[in-house]
């Protein structure tokens, strides 16, 4: 049985300490936590009679949606099962010889790269720059036999977002080298500036660019699974060929609309996040036995320090107060000292930051 | 972009012709006509919510459900995206060699096989016998080299039955000689006797055996995507650690109930199929123009007879009355006289039987 490594674990969280799921304070997945917009909800129910047919092999009318959501061409959009199904299926496709990756990143990336024969190479994220990638730093380190970039932005667990000119040169670089780069944009609308933070409006003059989107993160809806990639439309094709037929249901195929119509909940989005992430930031900087990591998006990295507890521990006795935390000590260059939490509704925040405050001075003492 | 060649491409066909989806009576689809049930629907609206947490990645309480319905421990069980991606995730952890498939069949099968680079034999099965596979007579086809044979039952586009005697023989022969059987019960609920004719009580026996299941058929769900895969639980834990993660998505993974608790819709099932089976098929047959194969499952193969006209053709002229029928000339072996029908309720059923009639003789005149 598969291992989860990832953030999200609710069901065995539950189980273990014997609390039904419902009862948890999630803050191990970082999802918008304005929750279910009530139009999606609808649009959901709405069309509940669809599923007696098979959904559209080729997502026309999602396709349509993403197209004017992203100002790229339907036939540089390809949509699948989460980004997951998109980042397996790029590797497929591109099938680089050797990719760099920084890191401490999501792990599927290794994962998905491996699976198709590529050697990783990991360029190391280090903690005294506060996990920022330096990019003429990490030009250098783009050598000889080297087929594709990989990054995360902005990157998970760090929260840091990169700043878009220094990413275009990056991209300018791997051009000339005839490399392939591959930004994840999973969390791209949680950052201040949302889309403007994308490299998305590259893509035209960029074709060994490819950005991998995810409707997850922004629409809180893991459960749904619907990701997308934007890219060069002669690889797109290669990926259709490739895929499994009707991956993306018809729950999925049917939220496009949303994307482009629901401004309220994007704009309720918005106001959330520049007000809590400040929030939550300063006062989790208040905690003396935290280090914790400024975020550029919606999720937190931290360090328990000046103490001898472990994430493990830290997040075995936030359970016993109905808080899951994120354990990210499994995150390649982290130690058993790193943590990560999303930044949820004020309410929540205030529990997070009284029940960190008692299990780390309890602990104390 | 990927060519549909399935049947239920309903969204292509309503563009093509300019009629609404709605307005289209699709027996392209070998879907249950029952529908949603009542109790799946509520089911799936009661856990809307849950899409806004991650899928369980192992699928445990959907798992619980398959064991009870099939009698197979949990741990020999793995649910996906569909049959589909079972079948590309179970050739990916086998790699045979070599596959031998008879056909016609469905196309995915091959597709599958090759992209784990497996080489493909196929064994012909002939108009002359019905298109049914004579056990005896294939056996001779299973020679040294064969490292998986792979059989569809009942048989798509054949509407074939294998006798469960008959098709012990085989698996014994296969398991003698290390070769691994894979069989595709897709449409086993939706034969006369249903799970009675499942080999699922032989895997106890026979580690080299594999079944494939979906509820797409007989649950009128393929929207929602859920297939699975019973077998040997060393080769189901290694397709869970292959299996890109959470493919099921929520919906799916809160509709096990349905399968044993829903018994009224079943036993409903089981009366259509016996009822329309023989009424559609006795209908069919008085059409001189068709030479129709007798079906042991929901729906039936057809071939132009007698007549000039090819199954690309007729189906244009079907549209034109606002029914959808399968072209079956791109299956292997068979040829542009093939078409396949969906058995559906008796109104529906006696719209296609009247549209045909008046179709193949208009064309006569």
């Amino acid at each position: 049985m598969q291992q989860s490594i990832h953030g999200g674990d609710l069901y065995k969280t539950a189980n273990s300490v014997g609390i039904r799921k419902e009862d948890i304070l999630d803050f191990s997945a970082n999802i918008n936590p304005l929750g279910l917009s009530q139009q999606l909800k609808e649009a959901l129910i709405a069309h509940i009679d669809d599923i007696i047919n098979y959904p559209d092999l080729e997502c026309n009318e999602l396709r349509d949606e993403l197209s004017k959501y992203t100002g790229i061409p339907k036939e540089a959009i390809i949509a699948g099962n989460g980004a997951s199904e998109m980042l397996y299926l790029l590797f497929d496709v591109l099938r680089p010889g050797k990719t760099l990756i920084p890191a401490p990143c999501f792990s599927e990336y290794a994962k998905a790269a491996e699976n198709y024969g590529s050697e990783i190479c990991y360029y190391e994220l280090k903690e005294e720059d506060n996990f920022r990638l330096s990019i003429p730093h990490f030009l250098q380190h783009i050598t000889d036999g080297i087929d594709a970039v990989l990054i995360c932005n902005p990157n998970n667990p760090t929260s840091t977002l990169i700043d878009k000119k220094e990413l275009l040169e990056l991209i300018e670089y791997t051009r000339k080298r005839n490399i392939y780069i591959i930004i994840d944009e999973a969390f791209i609308e949680l950052t201040i500036g949302g889309n403007q933070n994308s490299v998305a409006d590259y893509l035209k003059q960029y074709q060994n660019l490819f950005v991998i989107r995810a409707l997850t993160k922004i629409l809180a809806i893991p459960g749904l699974r619907l990701g997308y990639v934007l890219g060069d439309s002669c690889i797109i094709k290669r990926m259709w060929k490739n895929k499994i037929p009707w991956s993306v249901n018809s729950f999925a195929c049917n939220i496009g609309k949303v994307l482009t119509e629901n401004v309220g909940y994007f704009e309720a989005t918005t106001a959330w996040l520049a007000a809590e992430k400040e929030w939550l930031y300063n006062e989790l900087i208040k905690i003396s036995k935290l280090k914790v990591f400024k975020p550029d998006t919606n999720f937190i990295l931290m360090k328990i320090v000046n103490m001898d507890m472990n994430s493990a521990s830290l997040k075995v006795l936030m359970i016993s107060k109905g808080i899951l935390i994120r354990d990210a000590s499994n995150f390649k260059f982290l130690n058993d000292k790193f943590v990560r939490v999303a930044i949820k509704d004020r309410k929540s925040n205030s529990r997070l930051v009284e029940a960190l405050r008692v299990v780390l001075n309890n602990a104390e003492s």
